[in-house]
């Protein structure tokens, strides 16, 4: 089930009535988050939940599942509940298992993105940035905005989440130890597009090529600025989830009026 | 605010609560339609709708936008609210006006098409198909669908749907008369794709190629098809809305998979 974006007022009314008569409700925890935390979705729903991480929901969900088979069980997600990979294989599993599925959908950045004005009709696909470290700096994503700039489309950028990530410690030495978590910013992603943009010739896109930068779509407190990347690298939108959007080069006129109130 | 995808209850909670305090509540009906009525609406909501056609979206916005200075006025719209251009425009218009403005998201056909298995953040631009005319066939979404095909990205069709459209005999002689609503069907949409396939040379989509139909999304009676386009000209997916997507021709494992169920 989805959730929405923004918070416990986001979810829809089916969605609300099946989880006020579910047996057990989980909270997946680690894709994605909304602006509230898990505490103020137990008051709304007047239920406890259960949080999901990311060993619930792929190597250890066949408990879950077994579970299904008898009792009625809720999985929130924000946003909408087919975003990312893990959900599609849990349903393709609960099929094996011979459980029921019901998908109730929601709003996710991939539609609510539209906030901004530019026409949804006129993104190509979507691209992820990943957190880069000291030895991994991998820039394919990059490609993919060209791509999408060179048809004249515009390119939803998802900004890394690293939610209850084992340490590196814990890996070795066997030990369950979680690292903080971290949300990328669009200050982030600009600064690793600027990188990349340095260290190569015509690509379209350049430091002073116009993005845009949102923060907590959605929600009553959500934040969009329109700006060169160059100037990205100075913006903080607060806090997160934050994604990024770099611009087709030519804009319907329509887009150019909408996005001139967040310059 | 959007309704979301199937019936009265996909409103969203912070949305209802909206609408019962809101001093006029409009109903958007001329861009995409709920699987329920403006009297099913009515009758949950507890309160009368008016129905917004184009010409009160358009050409006659002002005089709502007017009253909206004074008094809260909710547009209600299938799905999400931004999907169309027409809802930018409004909220630019509202601003002239001085009228502030706050947008409900929910889901729309552009992130619940996830239903079929295909990822989301695999698909390149989304097309729309038009109904075709003895005069007027034009084919340009087609090459869309073919560079999407050409970099292994999905592309959701957007289907037609004629609603309120003034018929040609009241175009000429100024009286106001009205076609009656038409919605296009997959098996409407793969006529006019293997139309132009027969007429192309090597587009890397052929008539036996592989197609995605899906009709009602979201709603208790949806259904997904997944065949050939020459073997989608016999099909009959029911009821309206319907939406057709055309896969990448690599496909991830888990896609496959999925989309055998619908085979």
């Amino acid at each position: 089930m989805g959730l929405g974006l923004g918070d416990a007022k986001d979810i829809t009314v089916r969605g609300l009535e099946i989880i006020k008569k579910c047996d057990k409700v989980l909270l997946e925890g680690y894709t994605s988050i909304l602006t509230v935390g898990k505490d103020v979705l137990e008051e709304f729903y007047q239920r406890p939940l259960i949080v999901a991480d990311r060993e619930l929901c792929e190597s250890n969900i066949d408990d879950t599942l077994k579970e299904a088979i008898e009792k009625d069980v809720a999985l929130l997600v924000v946003g909408d509940p087919l975003g990312a990979t893990t959900h599609t294989d849990m349903l393709l599993r609960a099929k094996q298992f011979g459980v029921e599925t019901q998908i109730i959908h929601n709003a996710s950045i991939m539609n609510a993105v539209s906030c901004c004005g530019l026409q949804l009709y006129s993104f190509g696909e979507t691209v992820s940035i990943p957190f880069w470290t000291d030895t991994w700096k991998p820039d394919s994503f990059f490609e993919k905005i060209c791509e999408n700039f060179s048809r004249n489309l515009h390119t939803l950028c998802l900004l890394d989440i690293k939610v209850k990530e084992p340490t590196e410690e814990s890996l070795t030495k066997k030990i369950r130890q979680y690292m903080d978590p971290k949300f990328m910013t669009v200050q982030d992603a600009a600064k690793q597009l600027v990188q990349i943009i340095d260290n190569k010739l015509d690509t379209g896109i350049k430091r002073t090529s116009i993005a845009v930068g949102l923060s907590r779509v959605g929600a009553p407190d959500q934040r969009i600025a329109v700006m060169s990347l160059e100037k990205m690298l100075n913006l903080d939108l607060g806090p997160p989830l934050h994604s990024l959007v770099i611009p087709a080069p030519n804009l319907h006129p329509l887009e150019i009026d909408y996005l001139e109130q967040f310059r």
